[in-house]
């Protein structure tokens, strides 16, 4: 396979920054296609930690992901999805326990791309470190933090070391690929470079992670609390709850709610009180003491949305993932978007061999609608998933929708299955369903002015039948 | 007159970051409140510098920038204006050169009120701090460099001496003001603390200044080469100049063009060619000589859009002027919002005299919708000034409105007139402005009826009246 800038057989250096699900992946791509890898990660290895107990964070892995996994030709996507389970459709929960399913998929089948996929963020990252580890091309190297970039020299400052014997040392690589996150050091020098557009904004709504055990029966037998295939959603119009099935048959839920009304629950007896009335059977599954224990412990999340503009340097430096673009997590489209950000650099290098500047450049200009794109979308989601759900306007139109979608499914394709099932550019799906949204508004405009004109009709007849009986008996009454 | 947070008779410390015309203004007026005032600056101190030959930023003063100096009760207003050229209206300069103008104000006579004033942007500098030199409760600290800041703590770590000699420490005080630019420090702290919503946005136009020198006659003596009581515009649509007169009787021209278009002219020859196409009448007044030597030595300025929120942390610390809102220069707004911002954060402090952190919360829910505002007009500006101001339709609104002002002065006023002219607030103007701006279309749209109508009415009454002289005639001519 070509190489971008490979000039006289020798392998150009690329630092990649921040060893996420992201970084790990872009580290893999670049090494396949050539590159000598330095994959720089602040913390320490993940897959020597502890697990950590009654908490899991987990994503939805869906199309644009599995692809990406997929696209290292190494067998990742299968050995990610073993470990995953499947989420079929939405499960709405009322406020007296009530559970209405919700599908995902339009067709009446369940295949790979009609469902998304709930996967543990700490087991994704492992077993990409173990196939990165395993490239002679990468070198990983944990507990290196980069704490300033100098993208003219391709230079990178890292700190390593603990408190008591920290080291700082300046090293050079050819090309830096950022991708450290929401807070990332590799865009705050992106920003000194060029005339960045910056965009954040934090939402009103903070996180919370409680837990459902599985449930254990008199012979030690795990299961599930709740149907595992599905994402479980408890929405109250200005708050929510969800939660996603984990391997171990417990749930993980999340609480959004405002944080003003996090502070407002100060005792135990508030806390319980506020779960009994709003979610009485997620209050009976995750337990009152469990409850408490948690809710009390576990901190308080923020969410924040990030767009940016442009996402390099020259031929010096990209970003990609969460450091280009953060997004609240409503769509489930974060990590996937993250990763196809990598398909998508590693097919502009191709189709620029010559000329990395130049791959940037169409990088750049490709993905920015994008990931604008798919960030209002997930802001969009934030309100729908606690409110829409519930609506029947919306519901009617998902339904339409669906049906349209069988009758013609290479004309109306729902946003959601464009989105989450397909790789229809993020961009052109919102288009595309702008445009959708019209026609059915017309379709239902015609239809409801067919039933209206037929109803008029149907009066109009009747009347002019009585009409006529009338007058027909009327000179009958005169007479 | 009392101060907020003052305990026992102990004046408290605050630390005002940038020593421009907002921070030694707020230093002013902090004083005056009684609180003891750190100015810190990075810069030498202005006034013991060489004034440099042949460029002068020069400032539009308008309404809330003079209130806010004569809030100082130190007779700020007057000296400033005293040294300020009075502009009445825009010079339109057209592709021939012919000049027609569009005044400011709407009442024919000229006062105060009714034009803005071009400002030495230096000079007013000098003013404000020897005034604040004056002050027993301000200290000036020039070259003192904030270049960190720990809010919960009110410490600054300040950088002084140069290169050779560079010395850090760190300072505290009760509570920091933060007037230190469009690339603040402080805000970046702020940034650290809060939940900041941020936005950056560079437009593609940079700038360049240029000049055109005072006419001399034979016995020297120097005369204005275009008329001085205007700021002059030549619109171009894509791009634009301007000019403002300065008291040595030159003018300043700002280029505003997308930056491509400056980095297309490489030669002299290109150069002269533009201008003689593009600016003829400019071009005669600058000089052929004055144009190469000034275009390709001066630097190229980029402009950014900033607007974030909230503008302060608890009781540690707030920001103002550029650092809270920096906006693109096309409203000549950027300086006298900064100076109503301090006027209105001293509205905020005796108003809530017994908590700090009250009257700064109240600080950014009051200025942050006025602050957004005048960005938002200021870019809306940057279309009008280099594209509309030739539309017979913008025109027709102007005089429209200038004719309702007059009428009912009390109902309409242009929002020229509200933003520059008054101290209405930024967004109730925009908000007063859309809803002229609706009845001003709807009034048009019954005039236009009315006419129809009577156009109408007159062609039916004549096609009767042919009609029947048709009538009358026909039998005759059938006869």
């Amino acid at each position: 396979m070509a190489i971008a800038k490979k000039e006289a057989g020798t392998p150009q250096s690329v630092a990649v920054v921040g060893a996420g699900p992201v970084g790990a992946l872009a580290a893999l791509y670049m090494a396949q296609l050539g590159w000598r890898v330095s994959l720089y990660e602040a913390r320490s290895d993940i897959r020597k930690e502890q697990v950590y107990h009654g908490r899991s964070i987990n994503l939805a892995l869906s199309t644009r992901g599995i692809l990406a996994l997929r696209g290292t030709k190494l067998n990742l996507d299968e050995e990610v999805l073993r470990e995953a389970i499947p989420m079929r459709g939405r499960m709405i929960h009322d406020q007296h326990g009530r559970q209405s399913s919700q599908a995902y998929g339009v067709h009446g089948e369940a295949s790979r791309w009609t469902y998304i996929n709930s996967v543990d963020r700490g087991k994704l990252n492992c077993r990409l470190l173990d196939a990165a580890e395993k490239h002679p091309n990468i070198k990983l190297k944990f507990g290196h933090k980069v704490v300033h970039c100098q993208p003219d020299l391709g230079a990178l400052v890292v700190e390593t070391g603990t408190d008591d014997a920290r080291e700082t040392f300046t090293i050079s690589h050819d090309f830096i690929i950022g991708a450290d996150g929401a807070f990332s050091t590799i865009r705050r020098a992106l920003m000194r470079c060029t005339r960045m557009d910056y965009q954040q904004a934090y939402i009103p709504h903070c996180y919370r992670e409680l837990t459902i055990q599985a449930r254990v029966d008199a012979e030690g037998n795990r299961s599930f609390a709740m149907d595992p295939y599905h994402l479980h959603i408890w929405p109250k119009m200005s708050y929510m709850m969800i939660a996603l099935p984990n391997t171990d048959q417990s749930f993980t839920c999340t609480l959004f709610m405002p944080q003003e009304k996090f502070d407002a629950i100060r005792s135990q007896q508030q806390l319980v009180e506020f779960f009994q009335q709003e979610f009485p059977d997620a209050y009976e599954l995750i337990g009152r003491e469990s409850l408490c224990e948690e809710y009390f412990r576990n901190p308080l999340g923020s969410l924040i949305s990030i767009k940016c503009k442009p996402y390099h340097y020259q031929d010096k430096m990209v970003i990609i993932g969460d450091a280009a673009h953060s997004m609240v997590p409503f769509y489930g489209q974060g990590m996937n978007a993250g990763m196809e950000d990598v398909m998508i650099l590693q097919e502009m290098l191709l189709r620029y061999q010559n000329s990395l500047s130049d791959a940037l450049d169409a990088y750049t200009a490709l993905r920015h609608d994008d990931a604008v794109a798919i960030c209002d979308l997930a802001m969009y989601n934030y309100v729908e998933m606690r409110a829409h759900v519930h609506s029947p306007v919306y519901r009617a139109r998902k339904a339409i929708e669906g049906v349209l979608y069988r009758l013609m499914p290479s004309y109306v394709v729902p946003l959601y299955t464009m989105v989450s099932f397909t790789t229809i550019r993020y961009s052109e799906a919102t288009r595309r369903s702008q445009r959708q949204g019209r026609w059915i508004y017309i379709a239902s405009g015609v239809a409801l002015a067919v039933t209206l004109g037929l109803a008029f009709a149907a009066t109009t007849i009747s009347l002019s039948h009585h009409h006529r009986r009338h007058r027909q008996q009327a000179p009958t009454s005169a007479a």
